[in-house]
């Protein structure tokens, strides 16, 4: 039995979600089993950069022009200043040979993370499965996540 | 003996409140045992939304001028808007069919979730127990929250 | 062997990196081990006042010049208010005579809390040796922080 990591994403920051990544991928690279739970905020880092049309009220429509999807929108917490620290701190990545919120995300499913999104968060803003990148392992609720972390040696929320 | 889950509610951002409630009664329906100890910011959630009048310095009325308690106070951590954003996101919670902040307080007391107030924070900022809502259960500290804490499967920072 | 305890320290926010210090020395007074793994914005906390001069590409300058290190200089995360806010509720904690940060850093580190600095952030922020705090015990990386965090009891992100 391998030993367990559980991470609840609630965040949608360039900078927790980078740390998020770098723990997830360092535990399984020291064989450990991880799970990312994606709630809230963080539900938009899993998803696809354009939505499916549909028909929702128009509160989950303002809230979807609002609240865009898409690993490459996140802002850094402090100092995003209309967009020229976030790319800035991108660029400072790069240099460090530091992946891509996208390709952290594609690290992660290849080295075999579990990634989940929060069902209850989806129905709140009206998020359908078509809206989440095909990286998603499955869409569950609180109960799957207790399941694990209570498994888990090491749980945090970010 | 149950296995525990041990939750500190350091922010009253409304959305970390809603998942921090959502776990708590969630483990307590998997026969869990739930502590939620409520920190700093977080102290404004188990607050009654008027507070006693008592001879406070300046620094602490003008404190509880800014910093008011309720349940019903809480913004959203993002996209609040002069309260348009949270108060649409309470609607479309409600859609939903899920509880308020309130609602959720009184399930988690009603389902045995033991509701702490951090005597650090309430010293600092001059909150006294006459300010807090009737289900909290008892006012303690870091040792207190250590004990249950280093018994609990899982732990939080929320 | 005594129990573990371990804390990301990911913000910098006067009132977060409080909480930290009060759990982690709480810890220690209760006979724990005590790990604090400083990254990205946390990393400040324990970064001298004055950076070492060093050649550094435009873009880590810059950002040397909005992120400055340093305890005293940490803000509220809510009613900084051009640091009014701040200063008065350092005013309020000393009242209530709770240590500064500058004290906690040092009563943490006399009562045996290990002090971790994270090598990713310092690289990716232009943060060398000389710039951290003579507290600091090592600097390191993931893999570090994961075989600390996995046999500990409790595990937190702040």
């Amino acid at each position: 039995m391998k030993e367990k990591v559980t991470i609840i994403i609630f965040s949608n920051d360039l900078d927790k979600v980078l740390a998020a990544f770098n723990i997830a991928i360092g535990s399984v690279s020291m064989n450990m089993d991880v799970t990312m739970f994606f709630t809230f905020w963080g539900l938009n880092v899993i998803r696809k950069e354009k939505s499916i049309k549909k028909p929702l009220n128009w509160m989950k429509r303002m809230l979807g022009l609002l609240n865009r999807g898409g690993a490459d929108r996140l802002k850094l917490s402090k100092f995003n200043m209309l967009g020229i620290g976030t790319s800035m701190m991108k660029k400072l990545m790069k240099k460090s040979n530091m992946p891509s919120i996208k390709e952290l995300i594609s690290l992660a499913k290849e080295s075999g993370v579990k990634i989940i999104a929060c069902n209850t968060t989806m129905e709140i803003m009206g998020i359908s499965k078509q809206d989440l990148i095909s990286e998603v392992d499955s869409i569950a609720g609180v109960a799957t996540y207790l399941a694990t972390a209570k498994e888990s040696k090491i749980n945090l929320f970010i």
